[in-house]
C-alpha cells in the first residue's frame, strides 16, 4: 500500500500524522483506566468477529510472499489463522488485566516545611513503532502503548501491510466505539522508507522510537533518530558451564537455551566451558544435541575434544547465528569467562551453571548484561517469563529501561509539588 | 592547562582516559558502601587541610579572569574562600550520609515455577561530565558519581582549571588512601575543545554524558554525542495566577520565584495572569517588586494595566532572561494558560497559584513539565528541596530521569534470575 506523493507531500503527510498523535497524547495522558480497558476488550472481540476480513487481507500479503522473497520461516510467521486471531485477542485481554501504570505515585514525601512531593508516573507521550512482517505485533504494540497512556504511530513492513492495516482499522473502529482518541492509534499509510526518515526528525512531536527488526534497520534508526531509541541490536547470549556445574543440569540448560527456539534474541549463541569439565561435558552435549544437527565453531581445545569442530574465527565470538550453529570456547577460569563475555557479549542475556555460590555471585555482579541467570535457561529473559506481562521489546541499553520493556517502561514521571504559599528562603 | 599534542596524540590520550575509566567502573560496581563513604569523609577532611593549595590555585584562576572576560558575577562564582572550602567539604559529608542506591532490589518475585527474579540497581558505568567555571562543582560531581558506583571523567572549563585540578588531585589522593580505584576519578588534562569531541564518539566506553553550562555547549554535546545525554537546555519557567488565587500568596510566590535568585534555571521567567484578577494583582506586584527594577515585557492587555510595560515580541515568550526581566501575559482561562505553557515552556518547572482544587488538578495533569507546583515557588525544583539530596543536574527530558538527578538517577538495573536447572517449556 503506497500513497503516490512527491517527497514534499510525504513530509506534510508525516507531519500531520505526528501532530495528530501529539494532540491525542495529551488527551490519552488523562484517560481513565476503564476507558482503556473497555477498548482492549472491545478490540479483542472485534478482531475475532472480523476473522474473515483479516484472513482475506492476510491472503493478499501471502500472495506476495514470493515477490518479496520471504523464507519459509518468514512466510510461516506472516500467516494468520483462526487460532492465531484468537491468540491475538487473548493478548489484548491479558493487557487489559494488567495494572495501569499511569498515576502511580512512585515516591511521595512531606518535607519538614510542609511541602508535599509526589513523584507520579505519566505516559511518555507519542511512540513511533517500526516493525517488520508479523501481523500480530500490530495489535500487541497498540495494546501496550495505549494501556500505558501513550499515542502510537505504527509503521509496519510491506510484507504484512494488508494484514496490519486491517488489524489497525479494526482497533480504530473499537476506539471510536469506546471514545478513545482515534489518533492515539495511527498506521502510516505508506511503506515508503523515506517516511521513516521524516518521522525520525520530529523530536518535537515524537518522544520515543522503537524499531523491531534486523540489525540494519535498527542501525539506520539509531543513526537518524533525533529522539531516544528503545532497542537491542542482537542477542549474542552466553552460557558458562563452570567446573562445579551439575552436568546433567548444564546439558538441559544448554539444550533449552540453544534449541527451544533458535531464531530468537534470547537463544544461546556462544558456549563457554571450564577446562576441567570440558571433555566429559562436550561429549555428552554432542550426543544429546545430535538430533538438532548443530555446527560447533570452537577454539583449538574444543577441536581436540569434538572431532567435527569447525575452527572459530575471531568474528564467530560476536556472531548471533539464530540457527543451528554455536561458538564454543574452553576457558581456564571464571575470570576468563567473564572477560570473554565483557569483550564479545551484546549484553542481552548470560547464564552460568554452577553449584558454587561464590562463583555464581561473582558472575552475577561482574557480568554487565540486561539479564544474568544462575542455573536457568537464557530463554527466560522475556517480559512474560519475568512476570512483567506483555513486552514491546527488549533493551540492551542501560539508559531508561533495560531488559524486557512492558507498560511501565513506556512511562516517565513528573514531580507534583503541593504547597500553601511556600517560598524558598535559602 | 594544556598538553601539547597533535590531534592524533590527543585522540590517543582521550582513548586512554576512557579505557582506564572503563576498567575502574567494573571495580566500582562491586565496591562496598563503606569504602565509598570512607573516601567521601577522607576527601572532605583533605580539602579543608589543603586550603592553602586550593586558595593559591584559585588565585591563579582569578588572575586570568580579565583575560577570559568574566563578568563580576562569574568572577564571584569562581572565587574560593575558606568558608566556601568548608561548604564543599560539608557537601561531601552530606553525600556520605545518603543511602547507597547500588544493590537495591527494586522489585523481586518468585515465579510460579520457582524461578527467583530480582531487578537490582547497578551503576551506569562511566560518566563524562562537562562543566564550566564553578570549582565546587568538581567535588560535588565526583562525590555523586562515585557514591552511585560510577567512574567519572571530569572536563572542567579553562576559567577554573587550576582550582578544579587541585581539587581533583586532593580527591584522588584520598582515593589512594582509601583504596578506591584511582581511575574512577579523572580530570581531562587539557581544556582543548577537540578533546570533548573525541570523548563524545566513545559510546563503547562512556555510558552517559552530562553537560552543564550555556545552551550553546549543550546543543553541541547533543549534536555530537553517540551516548545518552542528561541535560536541560534552559528553564523558561511559568507561574500562572488563577482567578481564584489568594493574591497575597501569589505576590509572595512570584517574588520568590523570580527574585530570590535570578540567574538560576528554576527562576520564573514568564508570568501568566487571569484577566479577572490582572489589574489588581499586577499593580500590587509592581509595587512589591519596585526594589528589583524589573522590566515587564507584556502583551497588549498588560500594557493597559502597567504603564511601563515593554511590548513583548513573539521571541519573548520563549526567553530565559536569567535577570531582572519577565514576560507577562493576561489569559482568559486556565485552558489558555495551559496552551501557552504547552507552546512556549522548556518543560522545566511551572507553578499555579489557586484556591480551586479542580483548577489545580487540571493544571497538574495537563502541564507536561518535569515539576508542576501548586501554591509554591518554582524555586523548589531542586534535588535538596525535593528531599533527594545532592543533584548532578536537572533533566527536562522524559527518558530515564526527569527533574533533579541525584544518586539513583545515575544508576540502571539488571535482572538477576536464580533457578535450579529451570528450562522453558513454552
Amino acid at each position: 500500500m503506497t500513497i503516490s506523493a512527491t517527497i514534499s507531500q510525504l513530509d506534510t503527510y508525516c507531519r500531520e500524522v505526528a501532530n495528530r498523535a501529539k494532540v491525542a497524547a495529551r488527551e490519552m495522558a488523562n484517560l481513565s483506566t476503564s476507558v482503556k480497558n473497555r477498548w482492549l476488550l472491545h478490540a479483542a472481540d472485534s478482531l475475532v468477529a472480523q476473522e474473515r476480513a483479516l484472513l482475506d487481507a492476510n491472503e493478499l500479503d501471502l500472495s506476495k510472499a514470493d515477490e518479496y522473497g520471504l523464507t519459509p520461516a518468514e512466510r510461516e510467521r506472516l500467516k494468520l489463522t483462526s487460532e492465531r486471531i484468537v491468540q491475538i485477542a487473548t493478548g489484548l485481554r491479558e493487557v487489559a488485566a494488567l495494572a495501569d501504570p499511569v498515576g502511580e505515585v512512585i515516591e511521595g514525601s512531606r518535607r519538614p516545611n510542609g511541602l508535599e512531593i509526589q513523584k507520579t508516573r505519566v505516559p511518555l507521550g507519542v511512540l513511533f513503532f517500526i516493525y517488520e512482517s508479523r501481523p500480530n505485533v500490530t495489535a500487541d504494540a497498540a495494546a501496550i502503548a495505549i494501556k500505558s497512556g501513550n499515542a502510537i504511530i505504527l509503521r509496519g513492513g510491506k510484507e504484512a501491510i494488508h494484514s496490519s492495516q486491517t488489524i489497525t482499522e479494526t482497533l480504530r473502529s473499537s476506539a471510536r466505539s469506546c471514545e478513545l482518541p482515534l489518533d492515539a492509534l495511527q498506521m502510516v499509510a505508506t511503506t515508503d522508507r523515506e517516511a521513516v526518515g521524516h518521522f525520525l526528525k520530529m523530536s518535537d512531536a515524537i518522544d520515543l522510537v522503537i524499531p523491531r527488526g534486523g540489525e540494519a534497520l535498527i542501525r539506520r534508526v539509531v543513526a537518524e533518530a533525533t529522539m531516544p531509541v528503545l532497542k537491542h541490536y542482537d542477542g549474542n547470549c552466553h552460557v558458562y558451564v563452570d567446573k562445579q556445574a551439575d552436568l546433567d543440569m548444564a546439558i538441559r540448560i544448554v539444550e533449552n537455551s540453544k534449541c527451544q527456539r533458535m531464531g530468537v534474541c534470547n537463544a544461546m549463541e556462544s558456549l563457554l566451558v571450564h577446562r576441567d569439565v570440558a571433555p566429559t561435558f562436550l561429549h555428552r552435549l554432542h550426543d544429546q544435541l545430535a538430533k538438532y544437527n548443530i555446527e560447533y565453531r570452537g577454539d583449538e581445545r574444543c577441536s581436540k575434544i569434538l572431532a567435527d569442530t569447525v575452527p572459530a574465527t575471531e568474528a564467530d565470538w560476536s556472531r548471533e547465528y539464530l540457527g543451528p550453529i554455536m561458538s564454543v570456547k574452553i576457558v581456564d577460569s571464571l575470570d576468563e569467562a567473564i572477560d570473554h563475555i565483557e569483550k564479545y557479549s551484546s549484553r542481552h542475556t548470560e547464564s552460568i551453571v554452577t553449584n558454587c555460590i561464590q562463583t555464581a555471585d561473582r558472575f552475577v555482579r561482574e557480568v554487565d548484561s540486561a539479564a544474568v541467570m544462575i542455573n536457568a535457561s537464557t530463554r527466560f529473559n522475556d517480559g512474560g517469563q519475568l512476570g512483567m506481562g506483555a513486552e514491546i521489546g527488549i533493551s540492551t541499553d542501560k539508559f531508561h529501561a533495560r531488559g524486557p520493556c512492558g507498560l511501565r517502561e513506556l512511562t516517565t514521571y513528573k514531580f507534583i509539588v503541593r504547597g500553601d504559599g511556600h517560598i524558598r528562603t535559602s
